[in-house]
């Protein structure tokens, strides 16, 4: 059991380079035993049979030698200071052996040692925090607690009890794992990678992050010339803003982050909650951030490892256009089908590409995309070879995936060729077997370096995520990435305004405060007797909506305190007395500062617009159609503010009802730049007032027809920190 | 390239038993060369090297021998009339050949040969069309054309080219596999089942379904002792009638069908299109009935077979409730995660269950379910087998599934001997290796009949197939399943009625009709004179609706033909004039029956109820929320006709929408018992009016709150077979 305590603090300044943690140039474990079943011994064992090259000293009071090796009674009397100390002793007496560690002024410890936060008890939940106070007081950075070390297949160090590097050490590749727990990280993603053929270079096991955390570690690895890619295996993410910062490195080294973040339904987070007790965060959140900060989500360990046999390439397509080629008409039905569920289009070829297919294969006629190639298949390897040439030079196509049954190894490794050596993206199909080497696999080409897949589905999901890396790298590199705070919006002001206000503002200000961000509210007047309304409702003109305007009546429709359509003089005045009525049934002590007479909203398409405080993220905008949409479709989409335009487009197209604002049922098509400027404004809001505001809802915002912008007809916002 | 021709008529009554087919006593092969590359040599030498116990006979005038066997020149000089034919010749010679096998009296024959529907040519539908004829004229059952023939584990007989098979002949298992597509069915399906480790009884690869098609394959599979579950592959299914027949069958047998159907992609669609040339039909509907004849649909070749390592075992949950016991956290968070996003439950443990994992693991405190059993996992299996079969003892958990990492062969084999025996459906989940036996994969323990799994998706996928055909078999066995007609339905009336009416039947005309079928209609009369329209209006009472009754203007609302709330005698006649003038002006020549004055619908929840006559199933229901839900969500569910209560309340709970009818935002719950007799009572005119009604529509229905019914609003019904 892991447990992450939730640290919402902005990470602190100190940012170690992690490369002693991880190669040492000595290490030292204290605990190490010479029984091979005790956790003691099994860490011990792997970091002596590893292949590390450098000092190691086991420290045990009990034991003089361990496995050749002269034992030492405490780590002060080591012939020199270690560069990483890992702990395997009770919990009670960790404290005493980082008090050495201190006092010796080593730098890195990893903490194996269990009895921390994952408990859930008060004593330990306070070990915990003694252990990251003491990092920061000390300056060590501290792995763990309760937490499985590290794997360094690069320089060949491990400080691990994992049963997953027994045997001759795999070859390192430029695959990073990461991963909160040490079973599945190691077993699930790393030694099954290894499996199919993949490389690894780091593997950590981060556990309970009194210190270092998961992302500390993805950060050593990007910054690692022998990592090309990063697997995070994770529960939760600690610190939001930290995450934005390593995506963005990411994308600014155009290395890519797949993540496996579980969670993702009820039961999910309940078992993830009991494993790890760290705040789980709204799930689709966590996804929109992910997919906002250039990150690929995948939701099984095995689709963390097959995706990188891809994205370990770094090869970025220009668009969504796919071609493959098939010697069997079974699986280009079927690589079209499962391509296009991962949004991938099949582009018709061009003429010029018709033309060279035509010359390559006479009397084959029109050849269509993706491509049987059934008379093709048997023994005529060199012009298939060459009308994949053609096809991969098509400008309509930016990834080529060849597709193979059960061929001759000779023409299973031209398949590979093609596909290392093309310019455009190229994944291949590998789908049976080799007919004159049954013993060699995909594994066998996956070492190689060569992308292969045995199946369409995980080769789809990479390549759409490699476009969809290649999209937000390119924005990234372009600046667009950065949000551009809108001209005008007078945050002072606007603070001065709320901080004069209750807890919860009434709509009246609520939309003032919303009017000073440049939000277009519906014209209304505040009136304290009904004559007032009376006049006022003259002054608008036509029908009226009138509605209680009192802190202490945050829910008009439910206290009955609202009245819409309101015509004529005296309507006005007896709907003015009803709602007061009302509001004072509703609720006797309510304050009633009188009654917002309101032009009515011209007829539109309703949204939702919101912010949410994330324990993660912090402040998150929320989009989505009003009503039903909202309330039983769960159609909203987030993002982490503030946003840039492009954003706030994305938000838009990925709402299932999306096309209510193209105009549907002969409707007009609705003003959607309005809507998106507005998203930008209230994430710079959200943004602006993340300490203030608890929440925010505006809701109905009336879309209206394209050109002539949209109105909030009613909003809502909540202080943070002040008492009901 | 394969091509089925449509054919949406009932299957002929003829309905040979395949046996002979698949088990020959002696097997001629006409075209069968010595030329190991082309395809008569490839298939002879499958026929020769597979282990085919009965005789052989190779045709062809051109040798006197292949391999040792005596050559003949033609079927006409064999020494005796073989069961089984195979036909690899030219296309302009197959038609003699079959002639030859018509004169002998040959039952099967298996056309291997090309240039039929496939070519999309006139000549090619002409030729397929021939040999359909010919097999009904002779008696003769075919196989293909452009098929890849069979392959039979159990007796050990192949007449297929196929290089799947090449090397020593895998042992036969329970599993039958058909396909379309050879390459698909025979490389994707057969060959990487045998890979992990499933036995396979027999493989139909069956092309253009001139005669057989893939279901009849099915039903041979299905009565075959020998085979338990049945692997689908298909590119479309060709008579609906027939697949609701085998899909009874396999329920009453308990066999699974696990169907793989392309098209859900409108990319699939187009590729299937261009390789079988098949009607396509609505992928949804096609979804829609398979959940309703109870066959398991998957997305890709893998997860047909890796659903069968569980399904093979024929054990039938009796419910939703999981529970799973891992070594790592990781793996239980990520279980219960995947679990979840397959509709399981992990259901708490009961205080007997708990009493007992108490006794077991002093000290460990409550255990939650997926159970995390860390402290147990090193060394002490016998009290993990002790709380597994606790666990499985639990009333609450219907599914039980222990996870390993890596550990030592003989820990993994008690987990598999607790899979085997225990009494509820259990799967092994083992993401890891064996520590001792590196060589000891899964592969050993589905060889060996346990169900194992390497990834928790394919793992938990196979549990809930094997709850939905639980569900299924126990409905079929009650009896259930058998749609009940409502009495007092009164067909001859109606079809009567129908028959008076034009190719589009008026509003008024439709409603008629359904009320004749026991729909509650608004009340509604027809007016021709404004006079006659204001005085309607007063007997009805209130605000009425007033329509244009014309058979040539289907579109009211675009023709501005209709008004809504008016009230007073004035405003009713002035509204006459204006809709008589408005159709008039929308089609001149429009006969015009007058104005329909219709009471006001009461307010509720808008739904549309229709019929579609798909190409594969025929008459088909549909249902859902009125207005966006269909046009902008594509929220609508489907039903092959007639439906029973259970399958008309399983289509509302599918929509997304569905909260809608429990009543959201304050409203009242909605009189769904009303919508589900009204769905079934439309099925069964749709079923009714198959051959009569090609398109309705109830548009919308008002569903009012509970116990107060529904109001068909308005509806459309076009019929078949006239012209516009």
């Amino acid at each position: 059991m892991i447990c992450v305590l939730p640290n919402n603090v902005a990470s602190p300044a100190i940012e170690t380079d992690l490369t002693r943690l991880f190669a040492p140039r000595s290490a030292a474990l204290v605990g190490a035993t010479d029984n091979p079943t005790s956790f003691g011994g099994r860490v011990f064992r792997q970091m002596t049979g590893f292949g590390f090259p450098g000092r190691i000293y086991p420290v045990n009071p009990r034991l003089k030698e361990i496995h050749g090796l002269a034992c030492y009674p405490s780590l002060k009397d080591l012939p020199e200071t270690p560069d990483h100390v890992g702990i395997i002793v009770s919990t009670d007496r960790v404290f005493d052996v980082l008090d050495d560690c201190a006092a010796l002024g080593v730098r890195f410890v990893t903490v194996f040692s269990a009895g921390f936060s994952e408990t859930g008890t008060p004593e330990g939940l306070d070990r915990q925090a003694r252990l990251g106070a003491l990092a920061r007081r000390a300056g060590i950075r501290i792995m763990g607690p309760n937490c499985n070390g590290v794997v360094n297949f690069v320089d060949g160090f491990a400080m691990t009890s994992t049963a997953a590097i027994k045997g001759q050490r795999a070859p390192a590749g430029n695959v990073g794992v990461v991963s909160h727990s040490g079973g599945l990280g190691q077993i699930n993603v790393m030694w099954r990678a290894q499996e199919i053929g993949l490389g690894i270079s780091y593997e950590a096991s981060c556990g309970n992050e009194a210190d270092l955390d998961a992302l500390d570690f993805v950060r050593f690895m990007l910054r690692s010339d022998t990592t090309d890619i990063v697997l995070m295996a994770i529960e939760s993410i600690k610190d939001g803003a930290k995450l934005k910062e390593i995506a963005h490195e990411a994308a600014e080294r155009e290395k890519p982050i797949v993540v496996l973040k579980f969670g993702r339904t009820e039961a999910g987070s309940r078992a993830a909650a009991s494993h790890t007790g760290a705040v789980a965060g709204d799930d689709d959140i966590y996804d929109a951030v992910f997919r906002q900060y250039g990150l690929i989500r995948v939701h099984e360990c095995n689709e963390l490892y097959e995706t990188a046999v891809l994205l370990r390439k770094r090869r970025w397509p220009r668009g969504r256009g796919a071609a493959a080629v098939a010697p069997t008409g079974g699986n280009i039905v079927q690589v079209a089908d499962v391509g296009a569920s991962f949004g991938l289009s099949w582009p018709a070829y061009s003429a010029e590409t018709q033309a060279a297919l035509a010359q390559l294969l006479p009397g084959y006629g029109k050849v269509s995309n993706p491509t049987d190639m059934t008379s093709l298949a048997t023994g005529r390897q060199e012009l298939y070879r060459q009308a994949l040439n053609a096809i991969a030079a098509d400008p309509g196509v930016d990834v080529v995936v060849p597709i193979f049954a059960s061929v001759a190894k000779a023409d299973l490794q031209r398949g590979a060729d093609f596909v290392a050596r093309c310019e455009k993206l190229a994944a291949m199909l590998w789908v049976g077997g080799c007919t004159d080497d049954p013993s060699f696999t995909p594994k066998d080409f996956v070492k190689a370096g060569i992308p292969v897949y045995r199946d369409a589905t995980p080769c789809m999901r990479a390549v759409r995520a490699a476009i969809d890396i290649g999209d937000h790298v390119r924005m990234h590199k372009s600046g667009r990435a950065t949000p551009e705070r809108p001209a005008h919006l007078d945050f002072q002001t606007a603070l001065a305004r709320l901080r004069a206000c209750a807890r919860k503002l009434t709509e009246r200000e609520a939309k003032q405060l919303l009017a000073g961000y440049g939000f277009p509210v519906a014209r209304e007047m505040l009136a304290s007797t009904p004559e007032q309304a009376a006049s006022l409702a003259r002054e608008i003109g036509g029908e009226v909506a009138l509605k209680i305007d009192s802190p202490d009546v945050a829910h008009k429709t439910e206290a009955g305190a609202i009245r819409l359509g309101v015509q004529g003089e005296e309507a006005v005045r007896e709907a003015y007395a009803q709602i007061v009525e009302a509001a004072r049934r509703y609720a006797p002590h309510a304050q009633i500062n009188g009654v917002l007479v309101q032009e009515m909203a011209p007829a539109g398409v309703e949204m939702m617009l919101g912010v949410i405080r994330d324990p993660v993220f912090g402040p998150v905008v929320a989009a989505g159609l009003g009503g039903i949409h909202v309330e039983v479709l769960k159609d909203i989409a987030y993002r982490a503010a503030p946003v840039t335009r492009e954003e706030a487009d994305a938000m838009l197209n990925e709402l299932r009802g999306a096309k209510l604002l193209d105009g549907v049922r002969g409707m007009a098509a609705r003003d959607k730049d309005a809507v998106i400027d507005l998203i930008v404004r209230l994430s710079w809001f959200a943004h602006d007032f993340r300490e203030e505001v608890a929440e925010l809802d505006i809701n109905p915002l009336i879309v209206l027809e394209r050109g002539a912008g949209a109105r909030v007809v009613d909003a809502l916002i909540v202080r943070t920190g002040i008492q009901q």
